[in-house]
């Protein structure tokens, strides 16, 4: 994502808005551009929340980052990608990403947590029409998925190209939130007898199971045995 | 959370609404009221989203179940929470869970997916303020991190049940999602030189890592090394 990248020139960090600054526990947000890339590029799945007839819908969802665009793509005809196309000045979004990366286990229960790292980006979806970028969003979302994948796959023609709507939002409001560190218990809690501490959560993949028909001599690529 | 179920007597399907079912890919979407409480047993992070000045706000929070009921909790002074406080009727809410299961690498960009398992829940969320379903929801929060937890550490005392808002949000209007199976690439695409498949994606727990200053004689308790 380096390469194309256009953000040498940008700020360290985000501006802070009224919208991403936590009512509580302040000192877990941070608005620093490469905390925030860093924990979008390790995700793939965002949860996207849009507002229908008054209502919340979070649905889960594939997406992409290049630059300081996001991108989220679906079939025309799904809810928030028809949405967006209908809105003039783009549809209000909110899209989440967020790792868990330990359980945190405290004497006591209202101390009980886990370590996390979450980015959440505010913002108007825009449909995206321009056949290119179109392109190089979906190349982005595959790529996020296995780095180096959409290289290595046919590439949408014409008529997959229409059926797939694209949405773009811009990484303006933004906000990462983070917990580190280990348990925080009471002074008067630590002779407790229960067994405190963190439980690291482990992510990793299995062994890849080829599809039925691959073509004679098709190997497991590089970059899926780099995983 | 089986013995505490009082679902035997409930209808085997939630009934489908306007909103829980999809304008596409509707074979995916289930009612299933044993498959969507698995889903939702398998996890302990949410998606809650709700609706703050006309826009979404999507925040990951860990949840619990008890029966038909979700329970998230958090500070009372937390956007969401005290917004619930003050919403008469409830606030209007969408939770979601999701689980990835494996990677789907197709020959064609354009069928690249995730298999995953999804919750999404609709529904006003209410403020609890019986303590004593207080305490019900918050071992079950802390049951669903660490099954067994809760027996093995410190209840809260008053002043920390004070200083927590739990919101109640039922299952009443709920559909899960799932993608499973293999690569769906056209005919045509068959014999291209791509690798195609699944990734199995793994989830695992690391070594316990004991807090410092446990009392001496702390062992790694069973409920641990099961995981």
């Amino acid at each position: 994502m380096q390469g194309t990248d256009p953000t040498s020139s940008q700020p360290a960090a985000y501006a802070p808005t009224d919208r991403t600054v936590p009512t509580r526990s302040a000192d877990r947000a941070s608005y620093d551009r490469e905390l925030v890339h860093a924990i979008l590029d390790e995700g793939y799945v965002c949860h996207l929340g849009f507002v229908r007839d008054g209502a919340p819908v979070v649905l889960p969802t594939l997406y992409g980052r290049v630059g300081e665009r996001l991108y989220v793509h679906g079939s025309t005809g799904s809810r928030p990608l028809r949405m967006t196309g209908k809105a003039g000045p783009g549809l209000p979004v909110c899209l989440t990403v967020t790792h868990v990366d330990a359980l945190v286990l405290a004497r006591s229960a209202f101390h009980h947590s886990v370590n996390y790292r979450s980015v959440v980006v505010h913002g108007l979806a825009h449909d995206v029409t321009d056949p290119e970028e179109k392109r190089i969003a979906l190349d982005a979302l595959v790529d996020h998925v296995v780095p180096g994948r959409s290289a290595d796959s046919r590439p949408a023609d014409k008529k997959e190209l229409a059926a797939t709507a694209v949405i773009r939002l811009d990484l303006d409001e933004v906000s990462a939130k983070l917990r580190t560190g280990g348990v925080n218990d009471e002074p008067e809690d630590l002779a407790l007898p229960h067994w405190a501490g963190l439980v690291p959560l482990r992510k990793g993949y299995g062994t890849p199971v080829p599809d039925a028909g691959l073509a004679p001599g098709t190997r497991v690529p590089d970059y899926l045995t780099a995983l």
